[in-house]
């Protein structure tokens, strides 16, 4: 199996891939958090408006998400990871909305598989993605949500892809990496050490620090927390929590 | 001053910086090593008819180029930083056509200044675009030549920019970095002592080792060896010699 990874979402270069979406900060970060919290789903929206029309539809579910880093007027909660960790969902599903991560995953919805990875849960999400691709017999792609402009790399993420890749190179000796899959993984284990520090000097790590959201780097800075993949499962109502063996 | 590192042509954020041109193997160790050896200027061209034409009306310059790694029928020479090593010149200028690194340098020759850098003289590469960066006001980008493609990212340039990058950032404390620049960076700081094997382990320089070159793959990995800085001067004859003081 090949292994690539994407530093763009237009750069994903096979499309029929099984598929690691990693946005750090925060959409990743968040989906790993509530399903690890007990929401037993998470509806990804690609806008505002889609997000609310699935709340009338659902009231019970949370409305969860952000613009310019903070919610939207009416919506129950952010995209806060920190706030996430602290939830007592008592039961209830999720709808989320994000600038980048949630657009990206419903862009990818027809692909064989998609799960989420972030920093948190690389370890779970890097074994879970060599298990789909070699059931699919498929090759594994780990696609950055990187900047709303869709041409910036976003360090964040690569350096999350990074750690997917170093986790799936350690795991299974014949997997075959790309030039981009390489270049992420070095990058990652210069940083392994210092990662709070890499997040924060990020474009968008300092436009939340500055935004007051400084907890949420730390919390999303860290490693291997958890062992939660979200996999998108349409059919049974969103990102739902799976567990690797 | 800003410091960007693009790691696809198409990626170019800021078409108004100043430029570092990367494409380590090999047409940028080429280029350096050819004004390394004394040849006082090198033409890039873009394709194999463009260098014919130019031989023609330029009877005493060198014909240099590869397609497929290997020279065109009735070239003098191929593009082999380890063969120009051994060239005495004696005086020869030369034309040089390469899949990609010379078609890069052709797309940016409207830019406010395009330098060439590589391992093997990126310390100087680093001083020179600083230098010029700081003279004509602008930001600096460092391009990566990539893959023939344009779409897939090649290790040994996003490792080449990555060193150019390190240097700079040493070099001047008030650069700021992007994203990419940091990323590429990091990827380069930690792979610098093993750069070898780096580069073997790329998808070209794979196909190189399998083509013969593996003594260019040796060569290309060598760090600050030269303090030539190739600066591409359209109306004194192409890439001339700058040496950073």
């Amino acid at each position: 199996m090949r292994i690539d990874v994407a530093l763009l979402p237009d750069l994903v270069a096979d499309t029929d891939s099984v598929f690691a979406v990693v946005d750090v900060l925060r959409a990743s970060s968040a989906i790993v958090t509530l399903l690890e919290r007990g929401v037993p789903a998470v509806i990804p929206a690609v806008s505002v408006e889609e997000a609310r029309e699935l709340r009338e539809r659902l009231p019970d579910y949370l409305l969860c998400g952000e613009r310019d880093s903070v919610p939207p007027p009416g919506f129950d909660y952010g995209n806060s990871p920190t706030e996430f960790a602290a939830l007592d969902p008592k039961g209830r599903r999720a709808i989320l909305t994000t600038s980048n991560g949630t657009r990206l995953l419903n862009q990818l919805a027809a692909a064989p598989a998609v799960l989420v990875g972030a920093l948190l849960n690389r370890e779970a999400a890097a074994k879970a993605i060599l298990a789909l691709g070699a059931e699919r017999g498929r090759d594994a792609t780990v696609v950055c949500a990187a900047a709303p402009d869709g041409r910036s790399i976003a360090l964040e993420d690569a350096l999350g892809a990074g750690a997917i890749v170093e986790a799936a190179l350690r795991l299974d000796a014949s997997l075959r990496p790309t030039d981009a899959a390489l270049f992420a993984r070095d990058a990652f284990l210069a940083r392994r050490r210092d990662l709070r520090d890499a997040l924060a000097s990020a474009r968008h790590g300092a436009e939340l620090v500055t935004a007051g959201f400084s907890a949420d780097i730390d919390y999303c800075a860290r490693l291997d927390i958890s062992s939660v993949v979200p996999l998108l499962q349409r059919d049974a109502g969103g990102l739902l929590a799976l567990r690797p063996v």
